[in-house]
């Protein structure tokens, strides 16, 4: 596609986007949900269609340089794509959130206030890799009465191809729009580009992957952008924590998956428990072969902790190091939590009531965990239903990003003949 | 200042503003109206030194080009002090949103989920003129937990200075950080760059002003915007329309105060009705001296009435003209509507409840009113208490933007040693 081609090719996508948004206003949830029914079906009936597509996705791996693990994840079988038929089912039986009365009043002159939610209009949804991503996306933008424009990742594109044709057809057959979910059918990176231009179309962009997309998107989108930041995620353990409780889940927050955004990255003690705790912590650790990194105070608690630099308390490893930083009081854990975290995911480990009120109050994070693992940040575990991505940012969502979050409202004023 | 001594000057403004932020989590509601209360009080008492101030504001005007009208608006007495006094007042009535609890849930798991209301940190609002705003918008982003920069116009300097003296001083007789509420010092225009380059310390940025205004903050900031765009509103008065009702309502939208952006500019009537209704509204104009630009159909019912073009559909006259289109039904009216709309306020005029729905439903402003005038479209009206905007926006706040407007969330979690 020459440049101008490839221009006129994102605005008519886009445009289409947009009129599919507003058909999708008249559309009842009980189709939405039966689109959601029947997509599901016919993924797991044309799983042939899908494997074959896929099987090209997998041979031309290689020559984008994926890793066996990358691959992996790319790769779909029967039982995988009956997972994606699963999700779409289980997000059919969310509660719709449009048209939801979220707040209402009556004014002393009699109008009656009613702020409902209705969908944002046109989703652009930008993501690497994994297929699943495609059907989980379209399924939670559609559930939320919101047109998408799916750009996976190149690695991606013939499976998410197929899938992506299935829930257009089935959309048809449901009488929703077609072009409610439509996949961004070149390759060319420009083509993001354009897509960040088209504001008149387009209401907010979801970027999906490593920090120089998101950067990327946030710098050269003219529409709001929801941001997913990586997690430098800590827990504290106070001076009144129970140990064993704070073992566990000072294990569980590192240990579980390492590589995901709630995982914790540092560990930070009170100075009480510090030399109680630590052994028991390297002891844990063993089998999990984490490298621990700490200040100086640790350092003569513990031989085998290496010395932590600022990069470490600001790192966020995704893989087996942890940092640990010694504090003498509460307020000085808040203060280092604060000014090295990325405001992802911060537990507490305490039986102090005025502790654990403090350190939610204070800690500036998306989700603040009081005697329980940072791995609890995630749209299922807080029973949003699926989620599109778990926002960093403080502007209209934070954490996990389920079908609420893809809406905005408007206020319905009922009156009677009412003026000023 | 030299161009490296502003920018200084900025990032030391900023942060200090993210500091007291930080500090002002820990204030008290109760802390803060008596804040609202000493202010209110303090500057009754002081009015002199503010009519000293506003006096050179005014000697200067000529030298800024400003009309009589703009004078006038910028003139304070001790009457307008007081009234700027009670609407502190008032705002320390209003129920705090901090700490609010707006959604809970608990998990199989026995987790507690709790959405609580958080401030969004640090509000750079920049506004044209009236001194009362100075004083209002710190009022919102203090009860609100936030810091603000105060960036006014240059016309005001002088006024907003000796307001926010007396916020700062009061600030820190309450024990609230007296960096809270700042104001630009420096004239330059080139201090608005470099506040909007400051993403790591401002949270949010309110342009309050001309389009020109709002289009350059929205291009140059790195941080979120809430924008507050024209309103091109529309009546629409159906067939089923009580016509009595409908004259009061069009022209209570349209006369009320023609300035401001919830008045009426454009009138969609169904064409059942038109032929009644136009003479009739053609007289009740008269003592407003309304020009009335319509389509070829309301020409034909009304010689009176002067041709009306695209541009007309569009436009937003803030002035005494109204645009007029007649439709052959509720389908054209709501698509005519959604193509010219700036998406702020409309309404309908019916008493058929699916015509009331479907126009509800499908037209996308931030206020929708049925039987009622677009005039209630504002922040008092709503019973918002005091409002720092009406956001054209669907991203994060819409419509009339007040305390809980200027807020985030953040999930707190309770558990007792769940991990995963």
């Amino acid at each position: 596609m020459t440049s101008q081609d490839l221009s006129r090719y994102c605005e008519d996508v886009a445009k289409r986007a947009k009129l599919a948004a507003a058909a999708l206003v008249q559309v009842s949830d009980s189709a939405k949900n039966m689109w959601l029914k029947k997509s599901a079906e016919r993924l797991r009936q044309q799983s042939d269609v899908i494997l074959q597509a896929n099987e090209k996705d997998i041979q031309a791996a290689p020559e984008f340089g994926l890793t066996d693990a990358q691959i992996d994840r790319l790769r779909l079988n029967s039982e995988r794509i009956d997972s994606i038929a699963g999700a779409l089912e289980q997000i059919a039986m969310l509660p719709s959130p449009i048209g939801r009365i979220i707040d209402s009043s009556v004014r002393p002159n009699g109008l009656r206030i009613d702020k409902v939610r209705v969908p944002l209009g046109v989703v652009f949804f930008i993501y690497e890799s994994r297929p699943n991503v495609t059907a989980d996306a379209a399924a939670i933008c559609m559930k939320s009465g919101n047109a998408v424009i799916l750009r996976g990742g190149k690695e991606a594109a013939h499976s998410s191809q197929a899938i992506v044709d299935i829930l257009a057809q089935v959309a048809t057959e449901c009488g929703l729009p077609a072009d409610a979910v439509q996949l961004v059918a070149t390759r060319d990176r420009a083509a993001v580009g354009h897509f960040l231009k088209l504001d008149q179309c387009i209401d907010v962009a979801i970027p999906r992957g490593g920090e120089g997309l998101i950067r990327r998107v946030t710098s050269e989108a003219t529409m709001p952008v929801i941001k997913h930041f990586d997690g430098n995620c800590h827990v504290y353990v106070d001076a009144a924590a129970d140990l064993d409780k704070a073992l566990q889940i000072v294990v569980n927050s590192k240990c579980q998956r390492m590589g995901v955004c709630n995982a914790a990255e540092s560990l930070v003690l009170h100075q009480a428990i510090a030399a109680a705790f630590l052994p028991k912590l390297a002891e844990a650790f063993q089998p999990f072969q984490i490298e621990m990194r700490g200040d100086a105070a640790a350092r003569t608690i513990l031989d085998s902790i290496q010395p932590a630099t600022d990069e470490d308390f600001a790192a966020e490893y995704l893989g087996p190091i942890i940092s640990i930083k010694i504090v003498s009081s509460l307020d000085e854990a808040i203060n280092h939590i604060n000014h090295y975290s990325s405001g992802h995911t911060e537990a507490i480990v305490t039986n102090d009531l005025q502790a654990s009120q403090q350190f939610t109050n204070r800690i500036d994070s998306s989700a603040v965990m009081v005697n329980a693992s940072t791995r609890f940040n995630d749209g299922g575990e807080f029973g949003l239903g699926a989620e599109i991505g778990i926002s960093t940012d403080k502007f209209h969502a934070r954490g996990p990003c389920g079908i609420d979050e893809l809406t905005s409202y408007k206020y319905v004023v009922h009156g009677d003949g009412q003026i000023r």
